[in-house]
């Protein structure tokens, strides 16, 4: 069921309400299919690794970015060209870690809860946008970069901004070793 | 779960790549949830369903279309304002019937199918876009227009296009009698 390949990439660009309420249905259908929160978050992540496997072929293409030369370069393109792209935000990057492959985006605003007020109590565990460490991570895969990605902070929850942390599992001198061999 | 009132409508323009594989892991979930193809069909509409009557406010807001004044207006309305803003795309409208509450919207390209390249064999029955048909009949209950609307066509069938048909339930001449009282 994959894209036929040498398709030309159009660039009709939409609203997106429609797939904000359509994610929200989603989550829902999954809330129903499973009781414990954890199983939804573990369901969405794993949803979305298998769209990130797939989207990264087509944002390479609409991007036409060129080979990231760091985990910062790389983390820089995720936050102000893919979410850009699919989101229609940007959201901010910080290194958290001294070895720099640790990052967090922080998301001022995540149109993907646009209709969300709060979580219900008993869903007190639930990762709603859960699907976007999935896509990210997924997507980061493909091009030979894996990595963690999990939700730090949700406004959600209470939390002042969202924040989602990306650690590459590669260390970056290992990288850098690798290249020079 | 709604939307405060009064919220800004933000006009962010994005791809429809993520909604489209996002829309796909929706489907499949479905699918593993329900053996009968007709219990996926039905779900897909009634989630739609739910989803067309939160979207018609935020279509409001953001087209700023009048009051149309005929079902073929309205149909037009759905084509050329709402297909555009929420899949990129504007299908062909037709008339089918003389008593003209009966129209089709006719795709050539059908963006939600983007990364399908054909049904499964034994996902012989499924209409695969049957969400759309939920949101256009609840967005139209919203404003007073009860319609039946179903595929009537669909190319992953292997039909020439998609058809969606629209049958508006209240006779036209009801709706010019009831204005005239």
């Amino acid at each position: 069921m994959s894209r036929p390949p040498g398709r030309k990439q159009e660039n009709h660009k939409i609203s997106g309400e429609l797939f904000v309420l359509t994610y929200g249905a989603l989550v829902a259908q999954l809330c129903k299919d499973y009781e414990k929160d954890e199983d939804v978050n573990t369901c969405l992540d794993r949803m979305g690794y298998g769209i990130g496997v797939r989207l990264i072929d087509d944002f390479l293409a609409r991007s036409a970015v060129k080979k990231c030369r760091s985990y910062s370069e790389t983390a820089d393109m995720i936050a102000q060209v893919a979410f850009k792209m699919y989101l229609g935000v940007t959201p901010t990057v910080s290194c958290s870690s001294a070895a720099r492959n640790e990052f967090s985006l922080i998301l001022d605003k995540n149109p993907l809860v646009d209709f969300v007020e709060e979580l219900p109590a008993e869903r007190a565990s639930l990762c709603y946008c859960n699907l976007l460490c999935g896509v990210i991570r997924g997507a980061l895969e493909m091009v030979h970069l894996p990595a963690e990605v999990t939700f730090l902070q949700d406004r959600l929850k209470g939390d002042a901004v969202t924040e989602i942390g990306i650690t590459f599992l590669r260390k970056a001198e290992d990288r850098k070793h690798r290249r020079n061999k």
